[in-house]
């Protein structure tokens, strides 16, 4: 076997200790959080037939899906002809029968169908588990990353829709950064539909106002005008677009312009959750209605949901909304559900950007023990276990003959906040010199005293900066 | 869209609440203790360079890999008359780039390669993530399946060897289970090898002696004379296998056969690391020096582990070992590693079958507030908020409209223990009538003494049962 340079996939990363104690911190947040609000954790496998993944997303989404190779000879059953032509598309079915999840939601979609036998409605359930899309990677933009899902089928109860504003809150609070809750309804949306007189250019009403932010209303304009959208509904979209004030004012003025069915329903939902979410609005937290927001349509029948930083240029951090008919492509009608989805990777980048991550959240081992004789090391090895016992993290210098100043270099590497150093002198009088690596101090100690010294302190493991 | 009638992969699995908060318990106890022995946690992508991982697990391995479809037109770089010919095998490499990772060692050995010039060696990671093989799945033995992994390499101290016996014990002792660490050494193998005269066929004797616990001491003697050993060779070797006694007459024995050169040297690590856990075992784990332990070869060149349950009959549920040269193939050489890894789905079952999982394992709700109108709901939404805050998992019933008798039924069937009930005379009171859903008592409590009695109770969440 050659030597290789090893290398890995373009669009994946690998995590060292410091990621990943970083990431645990943020997903431990929000999986406390769903916890508290009676979500369930559920897992799925990374490997779903592609029968249930194929046509869920769009004929890009098809495209963007990591395939598998059947196993053992996976061209036997293709045709020879289309494989000669090198017919790709015409051939995939023959050669590879299941991909890589690429969402949680369809996933969740049919393991509710499996089990809608076994499952107690309305179901609420987390799931926190990478997704694979083969899109280009570039900054910010990974084909491997993580989804941070919750979601709740088998009632329609705006309730559900308001609790999911307030995980949202106590999310984002805990994680000490300022952000603004944007929400919208679909059935708003409609509404504009509605009053502009033109129900059937609908999709591509809303998909022209979801670039708002990125086109400006000129931008807007011009696209509904390529549309074929009359001067009249453009003029009409333009002054909703323009209704000012805060979010009760805004309310207030559709509510006068919206007579169709959808958009009268859709103004009420929107009260009805915001009186619900009354108190959620802090410091920290801003939660706004926001008439424009669409999340690029996707499935959403009413609340939609989007998050942003106040403090870093980051795109959404969190998206998600309600849909009347997840399970129904897998047989079962009519299940209305509203979910969300944090943005792992975002989050971090905020958290990092802002300096906002604790000093706790890594797991540095504590203590380093340096022996210096055999006799000393099987000292160690008790001192260490009694230390283990009383949830201290530490560890032996594992190579007796090794150089004193390379085990202290080994501790100041690895961020080891204290040594505790064992040579013939200690282990006469039964003690430990612990030496503070910062300080340079050292003290000699018994290993209780150790103990007392290293427990007694609250939030020792904030010694480890 | 038609409907279609889902499932999942052959040899994958669906885990719902019940089984993650299970699988989690067992998970939180390996993390946390590999973390008091200075391991830190590492995480790498599922799909990895087919470069990177063919080759490294022998014929069979490269045909148990997942392969992946490469993006997009996939048979474009193919050779067509291969293609036409259906020359699965020659045209792979075109058709595919990458593929999803077979264990964690091998990704392991590829990231320390990568940052070699970052890494503070020795180099302890430990690393809980899934692992994929296109085996025929049957009873226990699943296509996706998690490895936990702890690996130390940089290092030939035993002190590390012996700390992995540590870390097995003291994972097993806070799962409550019965087990035996079988150890032994690849030398004391090669030793044996060095004892009957014969240094080429080392690996068909190992082979042969690997398999004594399930053909005995007569098919390993067919075995070895099928393969063409002499029979006094068969003679000495189940001489060997004949040695009775506790570890250390069995090592006093072998001391005295052994004269080459790679069976004293085995001999010598196999009492040494015996010195350093004399203090491991106890009424519930075993450790025993086992000669015949040879965990299919593999890459092992010093001590060999493996568990078995004392109660269950189940196989091996962690195996491990030194190995001397894990990262040459990448490009680093002489870097001598040791590792373990602890069979999640074996000690799941186990657990299972011994019925030891601790009622803590779960995450169920702990209250469910039922409203009876509005005003109700409105003041439910205040309780919970304040429940929350002192770390209680609650819900609200979202669909007041739904008869009560289905709302308890929601509590009873997601086993949440109380009711937080409110109608009109508890909103008069500012109060609830909290009830036990086991016992069925009701109390009017206000919900700060609510809160003192759910949190007033040490391990309130084992109500939940």
């Amino acid at each position: 076997m050659s030597k290789q340079k090893p290398g890995i996939p373009k669009g994946t990363r690998d995590f060292g200790p410091e990621e990943v104690a970083k990431r645990n911190y943020i997903i431990d947040i929000i999986r406390h959080t769903y916890a508290l609000y009676g979500y369930q954790p559920l897992e799925t496998p990374v490997m779903e037939n592609l029968s249930t993944l194929m046509g869920k997303y769009g004929e890009e989404g098809d495209k963007l899906l990591f395939k598998i190779l059947n196993s053992g000879d996976f061209l036997k059953d293709a045709d020879a002809q289309l494989l000669a032509d090198k017919q790709s598309n015409k051939v995939l079915t023959s050669l590879s029968e299941k991909g890589l999840r690429y969402d949680l939601t369809v996933p969740f979609a049919r393991y509710v169908v499996m089990h809608q036998n076994e499952i107690t409605f309305p179901f609420k359930r987390y799931q926190i588990q990478p997704v694979w899309r083969a899109d280009r990677p570039q900054k910010g933009r990974y084909r491997e990353f993580y989804q941070c899902d919750a979601d709740v089928i088998g009632s329609n109860s705006l309730l559900l829709d308001a609790e999911m504003v307030m995980m949202i809150a106590d999310v984002f609070t805990k994680l000490g950064l300022r952000v603004t809750i944007r929400l919208n309804n679909r059935k708003v949306l409609d509404g504009l539909n509605e009053y502009i007189g033109e129900t059937e250019k609908n999709v591509a009403l809303i998909t022209a106002i979801d670039k708002l932010d990125k086109i400006g209303a000129d931008g807007v304009q011009n696209e509904l005008r390529e549309k074929g959208f009359s001067e009249e509904q453009i003029e009409k979209t333009l002054h909703i677009l323009n209704i000012s004030g805060n979010t009760s004012q805004k309310m207030q003025s559709l509510e006068k312009l919206f007579t169709g069915e959808q958009g009268k329903k859709g103004i009420s939902e929107i009260q009805e959750l915001f009186s619900k979410i009354a108190h959620v609005a802090s410091s920290t937290i801003q939660v706004a209605f926001d008439l424009t927001l669409a999340r690029g349509l996707s499935y959403y029948t009413g609340t939609i949901y989007e998050v942003v930083s106040n403090d870093v240029q980051m795109g959404s951090i969190l998206g998600g909304g309600r849909y009347d008919d997840l399970t129904g492509i897998f047989g079962l009608p009519n299940m209305s559900g509203v979910g969300i989805s944090f943005g792992l990777d975002r989050i971090y980048d905020v958290l990092t950007e802002l300096n906002r991550f604790p000093a706790s959240a890594s797991t540095h081992t504590q203590v380093l023990f340096v022996a210096f004789d055999a006799d000393a090391e099987s000292a160690a090895l008790q001192y260490a276990q009694q230390l283990r016992e009383m949830d201290i993290r530490c560890e032996i210098y594992p190579d007796l003959q090794a150089k004193t100043a390379k085990k202290f270099k080994y501790a100041d590497d690895k961020q080891i906040p204290y040594c505790a150093i064992i040579g013939s002198n200690e282990l006469v009088e039964q003690k430990v010199m612990l030496k503070n690596m910062q300080s340079g101090e050292q003290e000699l100690l018994s290993i209780e005293e150790v103990i007392q010294q290293l427990t007694g302190r609250s939030g020792f493991v904030d010694l480890s900066e």
